[in-house]
């Protein structure tokens, strides 16, 4: 059998519904079984899933090298970092690990099986994309808020120290207080806390929420703006590529010609 | 009496303001009677009560015969979802129910009548399927954050099982402790009690909180998109519709006749 | 002296730029005056704001005296609802209270001077109405959350109210546990005790989260699509209100008294 | 060597992108210095972390030196308040500070250092520029509040005091309890303690809630509005100022030409 002729079936394979909808299932299961191990079952149940898994792997393996042979340029298969991450995936399931440091390894590489689901459908894979390109937008509003939460912590640090250094025992300690305090979550012990040494203390927590909200605002507002204005500029784009719906400029070509025509029959 | 008169005299109570009136008094008088059996009142006002719930079933039932005899086509009736909920809710009214267990059921049973309200105010209805009309939109973003909350919830079960199984469990238990999480419900409560065991299990906290939050603003961005296009669109199907305004299409109509009009007559 | 000098000298009082000034100092003297009584002060301090409490109250009754006599239609004085508050405000002021009781209504008119701050700022005037005319559009999602939070205050008053009276007693209290619960406020606290007996309860609480949740979501896009309608209506009314800029309309008309032109002409 | 050479040199060095990296660098290093400090570390880096200190605020005094040589206007240097900023921060690093009380201000100072990362890099000092601007036109709304929250605090701090000082004691300490209860942190224990007196008292808490988001929804749909109509604005101008484009109002000039052009041939 050569090459060619493995690669049209192989597409032929990967192209039909059938098998679209067996992966499908396939990582259901393996998603259900992910669920099942974390009740306390019977040890032949447990048995059954662990046949149930090497299954799943096979069968992960055998989509993974249909979907390589079906690949025409050979190299541009890695390329897609779907297509990495469902490899990896695999590969690090086919390891047989028996030390237990690695065996966690082995457990979280089967949850993220679950991932799967997003390489294979491809609507989740477009909102997935589409939330990950509205990420480096936010870029620099997330930089001014890591400066705020920075300055904020290392004032905390230096001075509520040794009121309770389980929240303000080092700088990274103090971030995550912060974090929380922007979670508003039992904020208040905090401050009440600090505010028994430093009565004025309240400044620093208000100053510090409203700044982050202010920010937080801020950000939310830039997405907005960003989608809409997407949204717009395709709008404007669909209205300009409507055939025969005539454009200001085409009316103002009209006209011209209008005037060319009065021009020469006069 | 025919069956013809019949429809016609059902229709005309039907279409009565006064009859419309009188049934949305009778859903309030049930609303308020189902709030007066929470306190404890005496027993002769609560006799009382259960002849008013009999009055108010007869009367439902009653107004359910006129509106299914109003109907010309008897079997479009039942394609009406709301016929349906205020049928069912009649019909389990009558059965009368003596067994404590279903006594529950029959409770419920009355305190859904309520909702008839929303099937009576036309506005109320309106606003619902508005509302049930938005949720199919939302489908692959809330599958997309129900695959996050399933992947975290397993490694959660996994790692955090024998720390606190009252949260950690099974996959479900953690899956309402990441709900608690997203809600910022006390999460610091649950993440400090992780973080003694693995300190690095603020990763796990802060990544899930960052996703589900960046997942659920692109949900309400998603909801308020759609909303504006639609109110875009209908405002530009307006404009259209909107007769002696003239279009950039009827103007390039008009250029195209007078450049007609301009070669006949030169 | 007789009637029309004394409006017209009132109204220039009035109108009077150093009068307005004068007016808000004494409200803001009069706020801080509410705020130091809160403070525990000595009692020559205390008699000294009792003389300035009775300063403050006779220069709003000379304000609200010569308000009423710059206005041309006594009558229509009383239309304005600002003026009734004013009104109330200084009359309610004027009665001697001793009595323990009353002496807590005294305090509260007292409070509510502050509040003339609003009837004399314009800006804050027009902002409060901004804020009330905003409120009736809302009336119907309001009805629907009374009714989602009647029914399940209904259930939860008949199903967990021998779980913990102190919540579920009643189903006005329940109605305000389930309010918690819409604030995220220890309601995991709420759901554990109930889930504790009925282990599905947490339906019930999920399940008034999303539906609350997504109401008030409505409810804020509803007010977001609002705004900016009024928005875009008010800038085409701008742009077709602009002098010298043709709208589509008048070009049409243009075209059509050219077409006239070269009938006529040719 | 003059001081025209100096300023030419001055000039070439700031606009160097080496020396903006180098200086973003030590900033960046200066950051990392304070963070170091918050940990427990041995005294020998302790040593190097001063010496380290000393010359990150000799490098800041060369870099606003050779700023200020760059300027060619000596006196705008300080109309900029970044300058002002980066100024003060180096002058009073430089003072020795050895009294225990001062040198607290001493660390605030080497923390604010951070800040200098906004001043140096365009992108976050537009941003906070946007934010700043962005404020003044929430004055009103903020002023509507803080007169919403003195009047609830009055109330509180009057009728609430001898329940619990440590949160209705004064004015002040009412308003920051309010505050708490506006980000629904343990507000129901708050309300619970106050309605075992006044049973009445949760529609204090209940009307504070919803006046407070009414006004914040209101805000934050102000600023919306505001960030859009400006981008509106943009576009707008953006059309008009695209060349060959035409607009309306250069169709209707064209017709007038055309009419003219009839008017003379006929």
């Amino acid at each position: 059998m050569n090459i060619d002729r493995m690669q049209s079936i192989s597409a032929r394979i990967k192209g039909n519904k059938v098998f679209e909808l067996f992966v499908v299932t396939v990582i259901l299961v393996s998603a259900l079984a992910i669920g099942a191990k974390t009740y306390a079952i019977p040890d032949n149940t447990l048995a059954l899933i662990k046949i149930l898994d090497w299954t799943i792997t096979l069968i992960f393996l055998a989509e993974i090298v249909i979907r390589f042979l079906a690949e025409e340029h050979k190299r541009r298969f890695f390329h897609n970092g779907w297509n990495v991450f469902d490899t990896l995936i695999v590969v690090v399931s086919l390891i047989p690990i028996e030390d237990s440091e690695l065996a966690l390894v082995g457990r979280l590489v089967r949850i993220f099986r679950v991932l799967r689901m997003v390489s294979i459908v491809p609507e989740l894979r477009l909102l997935l994309n589409a939330l990950l390109k509205a990420l480096p937008q936010l870029g620099y509003v997330l930089l001014l808020m890591f400066i705020i939460f920075y300055i904020y912590a290392a004032i905390g640090a230096t001075f509520f120290h040794w009121i309770n250094p389980a929240l303000w025992g080092d700088i990274s300690i103090s971030m995550l207080t912060l974090f929380r305090v922007m979670t508003f979550e039992d904020w208040t012990d905090v401050m009440y806390e600090t505010m028994a040494v430093y009565s004025i203390s309240w400044v620093y927590y208000l100053s510090f929420i409203f700044l982050t909200a202010f920010a937080f605002l801020n950000m939310v507002i830039g997405i907005v703006v960003n989608v809409m204005e997407d949204e717009h500029a395709r709008e404007r784009q669909l209205q300009n590529d409507a055939d025969g719906v005539p454009t200001i400029e085409d009316l103002s070509r009209q006209i011209e010609e209008l005037k060319q025509l009065v021009r020469e029959r006069a």
